[in-house]
């Protein structure tokens, strides 16, 4: 198992149906229904930065696909198929085996198939590229810039999780934390609401994935869409494995955390009963965690300590 | 011009004209006309591995987009959009300018705005990680496997340019080689057929690029189609900078030099003329070098030496 074109045909060349061209020629050739259009994201994943080199491989076949599919979630978008780029250090048949099966796996479950990419050697640690197509009713996709003044603020899943993982995988105890294996999987497989998210059109008005911590991106959904929000802090839904922590410490995870592949959402108060429906059905946990205001700024009501608001809110790639 | 949103508002955030909603919500949101198929591909490229560090950076913003465009142009399709993932060891403000500047100049050119992707900070040198895609009408896309016997095999642009300036970059000095700048352009700026190639459906039977070198790349073409081909070794059109090479460094850049973002395709000869008369109308040389035969594997005929094909042909990237 030495060439590049075995590693793609081995690990990654799946024929998937209902897909006209997939790996195998210049490029993969795709159908889009008619009256619909097309939605596109893409990640860039960097050992070191994103991922510690250890992480298991299927963990992080999983992830690299969940993180894209969240960006379609948040467009209210249904997965289309999706590309994989990969710079390797080595060609590691078993790392290669389990990370193509749990990538595998999750574009089964979200019908998203692989179908084309790029493999090449990495002199420095391993680089992984998703880009992931999917499709929307022609205007209906969920835009950041549509929140209107008294749209409830919704959440899918819970806070803080991830973020607690994280500073333990960095080596910063958070106290009182006794089981970690629940957050290491918020971290690590992440569960993005791929079929509760294409429900909310028409429904929702705007909607985000909060990927880089709850107030940086609701900042950047209201920022969008000139208003600003009302936050309950005891509204929001904080893992419950955390729930023992400190009160700083809590806010800085609830409030500031990343990595969290799950949506936020606003609705008109009308659609609360249809919501809390279709998130029973689809088996996804949301929370109402406040209101859309005219007024700029997210004010943050009902906080243990009025000095809680972390420093550092969310997470910048270049700001460290 | 520290942070990450910074960068790609800046740099990345044009408005194209035609695209529903570009950078700047968590996917892009792209039309496609009733009727088409989309066409996507993605290429990796890492500093040191693709490129070098002191590559100058619009030549690399160009380079980066133009050897994605050469795939679409292998699948006869016309770009819609592409989305740009870039790590960087630092946020270099002249860097970014020069790249931006030479990645946007080829995507206007192109009509393939740039409509998302990531940026990140990277520890290890630079990556790039480019999507595009197209669209083809339904049924017409140029796909690798259809060729049929008889049929010419065709040639865009010139060979071994790139090869002889790739050898000059790595400190292996090609004997005779008089004027380099021409070569380094080839290697650095290539042009890839992307207006010419969707006049080709509906004419040319089957398609690829030969960016892994013409042997390497026919081979797949004639694998996928289930034939072989008799290539005449005196129609290749070597770039003239280089016909003075000794015969055989002259064979191994013509027949297994990579980084050409060209077309092989093949088509009836009945088609002859009019491929001619397209070639001309969009200033692209073209060559016919040769036929597709029943017999497997390829013939190549007219060689000034019986042994000069070379050992190495084309260039995997774990072959080494």
């Amino acid at each position: 198992m030495t060439s590049e074109f075995d590693v793609i045909r081995h690990y990654f060349q799946q024929v998937a149906d209902g897909i006209p061209l997939g790996v195998g020629d210049d490029g993969a050739l795709l159908d889009i229904a008619p009256g619909h259009q097309l939605v596109t994201s893409a990640d860039l994943l960097l050992e070191g930065r994103h991922f510690l080199a250890d992480t298991p491989p299927e963990t992080l076949g999983h992830k690299a696909l969940a993180v894209n599919l969240s960006d379609l979630a948040a467009m209210g978008a249904a997965p289309l198929a999706c590309l994989l780029s990969l710079g390797l250090p080595q060609v590691d048949d078993d790392w290669l085996q389990k990370f193509s099966s749990g990538f595998h796996a999750l574009a089964k479950i979200a019908a998203c198939p692989l179908v084309g990419g790029d493999t090449t050697r990495s002199e420095h640690g391993l680089v992984i590229g998703v880009t992931v197509m999917g499709t929307v009713p022609r205007d209906t996709a969920l835009r950041r810039d549509a929140a209107q003044i008294n749209d409830d603020v919704w959440l899918t899943g819970t806070l803080g999780a991830a973020y607690v993982a994280l500073q333990a995988l960095w080596g910063k105890q958070v106290a009182s934390v006794a089981d970690r294996e629940p957050l290491m999987a918020h971290l690590q497989c992440p569960q993005p609401p791929i079929f509760f998210a294409p429900q909310l059109r028409g429904i929702a008005h705007a909607a985000i994935d909060i990927s880089d911590g709850l107030m940086q991106d609701l900042g950047h959904l209201l920022t969008a869409s000139d208003k600003g929000a009302e936050i309950d802090y005891q509204a929001l839904p904080s893992h419950p494995a955390i729930r023992q922590l400190p009160a700083a410490p809590l806010a800085e995870a609830l409030l500031a955390g990343g990595d969290v592949y799950q949506l936020c959402f606003t609705a008109p108060e009308a659609h609360r009963n249809t919501i809390a429906k279709l998130a029973k059905q689809h088996q996804v946990q949301v929370s109402c965690i406040g209101r859309v205001t005219q007024k700029k700024g997210i004010a943050i009501k009902h906080l243990p300590h009025p000095n809680l608001i972390p420093a550092q809110l969310g997470f910048d790639h270049f700001l460290d």
